[in-house]
């Protein structure tokens, strides 16, 4: 049997966004004793919580996130441990450790700051030879338990997204896949005439 | 290789919805050139295009879909060719056909009047001999091409919902499964503190 492990934030009312975007509402509007059923509405930005980003979110692109392949977003994982680096660095040890067509996902530990304002403004970020590494390694997405792996001008998204590979943003709980040799991400986003979407992303082990 | 068929409708502006419900609005309102990125917003009720119902849709529940194991939403597919059905009903060759824990998909191929009135007020209904042998087969998930497997007062719903078998609405596309032995099904609602949720469904073949 499949065991599956969550690693989404829960979208509620007032979950915590970035100091640029607007609020996430999420508010019941239908009641069942009154109307019948029960309904709720969402008021949301596309890059709130946990999402993925597709290339127009940064480039001048068309290409909108309902556009991709389907198994663009399932793929075999691989967790790099990159916990107490400010500047998350290209190791040797990755070359063998990443491979093609890999949703790679960087275990930063830094999910336990969410709901602080230093969660959006002073996290981690990854250097330029990380992110050109996997560009060669062609890999298909690049996990994040961070609100992004850079800081304006967005660099590290540009190279990226330059080789077409998206980024998962405000992921949670990636340590619960340390020590676990093989899983996979299913990571589907919604079919969605947008720069990005929010996702529930987990790990199938 | 694994091969991916979509059976989501594409959220976009003005998708249409029930005539129950508000409408859906995604629209961008940051741009590239002025902001420096794009975002778009979008304002939706939970039942609006390819969506899941958790059982406090219709009951007096506190579950929502957040609450429900992964599991509840990846598993065998099975598809039910019930087209030219006004009142879909049992049929004993199902008995052989159904399993434990299958996701069961009802293909009417309504959903070729989506966009009109007709889809949502005069769509094909499930019997109550049908939903109670899903109850007996202990399945985890219906899905249909229609907007609701029943009218108000929701006789099917509750049936279903009261053994826990969750109800994916506007599916499209199940015609693509006919003559397929084998496919699961992935269709992971958002983790939303909500009685429903948006999906993304896809048949892996």
């Amino acid at each position: 049997m499949a065991k599956y492990i969550d690693l989404s934030y829960t979208i509620e009312n007032g979950l915590p966004t970035h100091p640029y975007d607007d609020e996430l509402k999420l508010y019941q509007n239908r009641f069942l004793d009154k109307h019948k059923y029960n309904d709720s509405r969402l008021e949301t930005g596309m890059h709130v919580g946990t999402h993925i980003d597709a290339v127009s979110h940064l480039m001048d692109s068309n290409v909108l996130i309902k556009d991709y392949p389907i198994d663009k977003f399932i793929g075999n994982g691989c967790l790099l441990d990159v916990r107490e680096q400010n500047i998350i660095t290209m190791q040797e040890e990755y070359i063998d450790i990443v491979e093609e067509n890999d949703i790679v996902l960087l275990y930063t530990g830094f999910d336990k700051q969410f709901g602080s304002k230093e969660y959006f403004t002073n996290h981690p970020i990854v250097e330029k030879q990380l992110a050109q590494f996997f560009v060669n390694k062609r890999i298909k997405m690049v996990g994040i338990d961070l609100p992004s792996p850079d800081k304006y001008p967005f660099e590290i998204h540009k190279i990226l997204f330059e080789k077409d590979i998206l980024i998962i943003e405000n992921m949670k709980n990636l340590g619960s896949l340390l020590n676990i040799d093989r899983f996979e991400i299913i990571a589907l986003p919604l079919k969605i005439k947008a720069e990005a979407s929010p996702v529930r992303v987990v790990a199938k082990v």
